[in-house]
């Protein structure tokens, strides 16, 4: 792996192409390793094209599947599964830099703008003391989750070692906002149980909320006493429009599902399922119900809420909320007749401002030409279905209205390609095309013209 | 009248209030015209949102309406509803300009901004002249359409009246992009009389293509020979994206067909719908066949070029071709590591830029709202539909899937709130809401933040 990334080094690649480059190997080796016999239950055979889409979803911690996971991988493939997750979600160059730096080597400014790359950072003091944090940070969770999850459902399964496998998968799942199930029927099973639906969340979060800012609070938590402790702009905008978009998710579901889904629910129900499908859009992408209960307004604004996604810098996908909340508050700063966004005591970068409105256009873009050509190979699944694919794709977010495994190969490259595209970010893939900044060494005359 | 704008002038509206209030006082003299029985076939009586929504959507020359003009309103009606058509389309300000010039008053600097805001003008020299010159134009333009469609109509109408009645009320629908039909099926009895079409697809694109293109183009023929003409980088984008999307939709439908509704047609017809579909997909909203024959992508596709829209300062509506060309330009100016946009030897304003991602993002926004709330209100009717009529009225081109007749009221209104924005154009509205430019008094440091 060393050689190969020496002989990267030599093509002069930029660092947003060996991402793209290790995100490729990455699923070519988890492609193999879901191919292998020994991940199957005997007798169950997976076609070439499916184990590709299951790597993917798995490398892009998205959750989509086109065969049921907990009947066709034996417990092996779902250790291949948990590994697949934990590399694509803790981001495949902080695992490789973690890699490097287990086996001894110093870590080398170049490695250093890879990591940059894949997790959005933007200086490079204490990357690797920051690394090792996250690693360390949500493996942590993990175990915390796993443990009770594992002690919690010795309740539901026979053997302490069938609870405790059930257990790690649901933590990792979780955490890293996987929504992959080895139950066979994602969290429907704890539908009415609220101590799993409530660890699940709170899992789901920590893995979508963004590395930056579990590490704030780990500093806030560890400074405190000491000084006033500054969060950053990012964390507070991140973490104030997550919460923002949690809450929109919970009251539109409760408002268009209450003649509807909740018609005869007592209250808790209610609120138990529109706040967990709510978070759970955000990237996490388990279910403890058959979505298709919910109405058509539900399914869009979910897709709205998928398309959107997590924190730039965490385990989801999707246009990101910092891109997002840049964008709407220019809007609203420009509606008032200001030209600089102030938030927090701060002012927004125009660069940054920039950069959210090209995000923003190029994933609606993509978007809709997914679903404008996903509408043309399959013709016979209604448009509904198709929004809500796509935008579970793009924003790696996994819940399905259970047309995946309905799919033919062409619709199932172009969610794999949304799934790669959610996950790497489109900011990242926009630098991949982009190449050197060019200094223009000439300019034409400025002129004005009639805008919409 | 005069006496109404004097004590505007006093309320201190700003031009864009102005134009909006103009806007509703042409809405409800409209739907007072429609609603005299008069107007209507005797024996048949229309709803007063009904007549609300026909009055709208005439003034604001989409062509949706939720009852068949042609069984519904009288010869009187027909009339009135030509009248509306005109004073929408050449722009309420613009009409009652001509009024004042007409009625021997000069035109001061507040109507002149007046006129500024609704046809997006950006200076103020020529006004008077500009304005007469479109009325003019227009005009022509209608007679010229009239008089030739009339003629040729005496082989399809028994009347030499009816003839000309017919040959007018198509001239001013297509022109005026209004979109409206006294046939009952819109362009459908003609779907085999290719000169018909043409003649009504070049009347579309004079209406849709700008205002100030057409001055141009009948000073380029004017001054010809004298000295080189420069067109404005208006004209020459807007024309540019106009015929881009043309293209992009003709082709489009015809990939999209080829297996489908194209399956057994000669290739004259084949062209014959997917150009004319593509044409009037841009604003004019007239139809040669019944648009369920088309499978969901092209549905998809043509719901995207009408929500796109027509070119800012002509008859249409949506998103506007600027707009769009803007903000495409600028994502594929950033991809290439540029920072400004150089096209036709001159560069585009960074002001212009940043309005027209506002644009975009408001109107996806607007036209994604509408679509899940319409989805709310009408659980019977599924996705497609929707997505087809809301963005068909945002684009103010009126072709429907059918569903009009069949929304109940509150829907109607969000349709009719619809065609008042995109008529209105959403830059104009966010200046309506923006209020006076604020000058920034203090700042904060600047921030960076990871976007998507
Ligand atoms: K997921
Ligand atoms: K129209």
């Amino acid at each position: 792996m060393i050689i190969k990334w020496k002989s990267k080094k030599e093509l002069k690649l930029s660092p947003f192409q060996l991402i793209v480059l290790l995100y490729l190997t990455g699923a070519v080796f988890s492609s193999i390793l879901l191919l292998l016999p020994v991940a199957h239950k005997s007798g169950v055979d997976i076609t070439f094209i499916n184990a590709v889409f299951v790597a993917v979803s798995a490398l892009s911690v998205t959750g989509l599947s086109p065969v049921n996971v907990a009947d066709t991988f034996s417990t092996t493939g779902y250790f291949f599964i948990m590994l697949i997750l934990q590399v694509g979600g803790v981001g495949i160059m902080t695992f490789s830099s973690m890699l490097w730096i287990l086996f001894g080597k110093r870590i080398g400014i170049r490695e250093r703008q890879l990591i940059m790359a894949d997790q959005n950072r933007i200086d490079l003091n204490g990357l690797v003391k920051l690394m090792r944090e996250i690693v360390l940070l949500i493996l942590t969770i993990e175990a915390i989750g796993a443990i009770i999850l594992g002690i919690y459902f010795t309740q539901y399964y026979p053997t302490l070692s069938e609870s405790f496998l059930h257990g790690l998968f649901a933590s990792i799942s979780a955490t890293t906002n996987g929504g992959f199930d080895i139950t066979g029927a994602s969290l429907l099973p704890f539908s009415n149980d609220y101590f799993v639906q409530f660890v699940n969340a709170i899992l789901i979060i920590l893995g979508a909320i963004g590395f930056p800012v579990l590490i704030e609070v780990k500093d806030f938590i560890t400074y405190r006493g000491s000084k006033k402790y500054q969060f950053s702009l990012f964390t507070k905008i991140t973490v104030t429009m997550y919460t923002i978009l949690v809450i929109i998710g919970t009251a539109g579901i409760f408002f268009f599902e209450r003649h509807h889904f909740f018609l005869n629910k007592m209250w808790h129900e209610s609120l138990s399922y529109a706040s967990f499908q709510s978070i759970a859009a955000r990237s996490g992408g388990l279910t403890t119900m058959d979505l298709t209960d919910f109405s058509s307004p539900t399914l869009i604004l979910l897709s709205i809420l998928m398309f959107i996604g997590a924190s730039p810098s965490s385990v989801g996908g999707g246009l990101r909320t910092t891109t997002v909340a840049i964008a709407v508050l220019s809007v609203f700063t420009f509606a008032r007749g200001k030209n600089t966004i102030k938030i927090f005591n701060r002012e927004v970068h125009p660069i940054d401002v920039h950069r959210s409105f090209v995000v923003v256009l190029t994933g609606t873009f993509i978007w809709g030409l997914s679903i404008m050509f996903m509408s043309y190979l399959e013709p016979d699944i209604s448009l509904l279905p198709l929004l809500y694919e796509v935008s579970s794709a793009f924003g790696t977010t996994g819940s399905s209205l259970g047309i995946t495994s309905h799919l033919d190969t062409p619709a199932k490259i172009i969610l794999i390609v949304l799934m790669f595209i959610g996950r790497i970010g489109l900011f990242s893939l926009l630098f991949l095309i982009r190449g050197k900044e060019i200094k223009e060494s000439y300019h034409y005359p400025k002129e004005r013209i009639l805008i919409g």
